[in-house]
């Protein structure tokens, strides 16, 4: 079971620092889960997630419960020692994965059938079974199994999700048996303010271990989602934590904080380690430029990971062509240690309340790295292509 | 410049233990190398590589000339600067990849003009240009460029390539520069035990700092590799270091330094790493097999890696099938393992006089792991897949 309590407050109470403890540690928020689908956060250690200063990681029910299996894993003493992470665990209860990835879903306030995206087999997912599969993997965290609607929606597609999430909620806190598990329940509402206000006081009455913001991570419009998130925060609870779900890039996590958000997950920090996108304190670094080829600094001189401590951008840029793995591992590493690094940043000024002053901050350095990208980049492709030309550089 | 210096010797002389000073540390020999075609061992930072025992490494001039240009490399500070590598470099000059990997190639006693086997741009190798790329690259160990021979080919086709051989070792002798580099020669000649002596002999007349022997990893029945191999140590100077390139599974190092070979060099332990194929002290593992679902053992309870100390083959086994990076990481990990440490193992039986005893112990284990394993797969599989079953696992 969590403990949490809310320790200092900032703009005008909106953003709160506080601690979440579980059966496996304490954890200062706001935090950042990383996202580990399959088990792991791709190719990457969980002690060395842990070194980074995770303490709290996110993994998918609805992928591990088809592959390996919730009982397999069940059988091998549950999802901490399957993944060998000492930290604690949030699993998702597969809401999201059914409705984004499922093939051929029925839906009805039974639950959902569907095919898995892998082989086509048919599954029939309850929320009382959405527990079981949670309860079976041990996290210490585990979510309600909700009905997520895709954006745009009609006004009554809407409606009928939040009925439908909260009457799956109630099911849901029914059926948990684990005492050493929190569950938290997910309002929907889309972009409507009633029917997130609607489906926030249907869950608080029934009183969850803490409550997460759902359907705001599927593309919507970020001034659209910070109102909605911004209506649906105000009907929480204070003393319980808020869980922005599938959120996001750095500008989200700052308007979440400012919000009122205790915790967030994306894939964001991974899936760029892939696509060799990489946050700095000046803006972002996209490795497979032309203009780093030759470059001999760290990704990030004011970083003190260990990507860039000892790996040149030149090397990164390297690895990336060629599609060495490794450089995805480097680039997810830096990655993750900057969101460690941000959400640090963020409850310290939380704590010594300046917040505000944080924020402002944050945004003339996006706005001047913007302003500097855009001047540099031309000159600098162009100088570098014209030396490896006089090279010639294949 | 490097030092060798034979300490022990077994097997009547043919095995021995020695040292070679490098420029980048002193390496204890026999001693395998890991490779890193394209700069890094896939997957492996260098100061992992550093832990596990390894101290000199192989990366391909061939790769790194295409990409990112021994030019780029060099501007950057060199090899060793490039991959964040302390220890020793040996690269090996293309002869190699130019045989097996590019396209339409034009071979002369000038050298050979082909194809990139990535972008199908033309590209002419000297004996000249090898020495300038491995100089412009850096390593501590150069090798010649030479012409391997793919089996089966006829006397007249292996006597040419012993010729050009000898006459392209003769340019690259000329050629080297760098004082702070060494230069090995490469014995070629097939199975065809005169032109080994030929070949041998060549070389030995020009004077290398080091001896390897190519063209025996090219897929030639075990028995007559051991063979021609026997043939061509004979011919090589005791003083000199003996490195046999491309080479290889266990068993071909116990065969190997039974036959006087110094040093190393296989994709096997990385390559392993990705097909799932694992080595242990009483045979191998191939983690994607079924029966390893539910096995909470680690890969071998007798290895002291960083892997076995914490995953078990279930979640190896779930990272193989699921396709995650992190799982060809740790299974490469702890192939790396498995050759330092048999190489530790090799080199003190060695220098206790025990290389013998070693080596029949090494082939009772095998087939002992052999026969078990026959017979349990058929019964393990079985189980398992009944139990599964039973609990309606996809």
């Amino acid at each position: 079971m969590i403990g949490f309590s809310v320790h200092a407050t900032d703009l005008n109470g909106s953003a709160r620092t506080g601690h979440l403890v579980t059966p496996h540690g304490a954890i200062a928020t706001p935090a950042f889960m990383p996202v580990g689908s399959l088990g792991p956060v791709k190719g990457i250690e969980p002690d060395e997630l842990q070194a980074m200063g995770y303490g709290l990681m996110l993994n998918n029910a609805y992928h591990l419960f088809l592959r390996p299996g919730h009982e397999v894993i069940a059988r091998l003493g549950g999802l901490h020692r399957f993944n060998a992470w000492r930290g604690a665990i949030l699993t998702d209860s597969g809401g999201f994965q059914v409705f984004s990835l499922a093939k051929l879903r029925k839906v009805s306030d039974d639950g959902v059938t569907f095919q898995s995206h892998l082989d086509g087999s048919t599954h029939h997912i309850t929320p009382e079974r959405a527990i079981e599969i949670q309860a079976a993997l041990g996290a210490d965290i585990i979510m309600a199994f909700d009905e997520c609607v895709a954006l745009p929606a009609s006004g009554e597609q809407i409606g009928e999700a939040v009925r439908r999430t909260t009457h799956w909620a109630r099911r849901c806190l029914a059926a948990k048996r684990r005492s050493d598990q929190s569950l938290f329940g997910i309002v929907q509402g889309g972009l409507d303010h009633d029917m997130r206000k609607r489906s926030a006081d249907d869950l608080v009455a029934m009183g969850f271990d803490g409550y997460a913001v759902g359907g705001l991570s599927v593309g919507e419009e970020p001034a659209s989602r910070n109102r909605a998130l911004e209506t649906t925060t105000a009907h929480l609870p204070a003393d319980k934590p808020r869980y922005l779900m599938g959120v996001g890039l750095p500008d989200d996590l700052v308007e979440g904080v400012a919000r009122g958000i205790d915790l967030f997950d994306c894939v964001v920090p991974s899936r760029h380690g892939r696509t060799g996108w990489l946050f700095t304190t000046f803006g972002r670094v996209l490795i497979r430029n032309a203009k780093y080829a030759g470059d001999e600094r760290p990704i990030d001189p004011a970083c003190a990971c260990p990507v860039c401590k000892r790996f040149t951008r030149a090397y990164l840029h390297h690895l990336f062509l060629v599609k060495e793995m490794l450089g995805v591992r480097l680039n997810t590493i830096h990655n993750l240690y900057f969101y460690a690094g941000m959400m640090e940043q963020i409850r310290q000024a939380i704590a010594t309340g300046t917040f505000t002053a944080f924020r402002t901050r944050y945004y003339e350095r996006k706005e001047q790295a913007q302003m500097q990208a855009d001047s540099m980049d031309e000159q600098e492709s162009r100088t570098l292509t014209a030396s490896l030309a006089e090279e010639g550089q294949p």
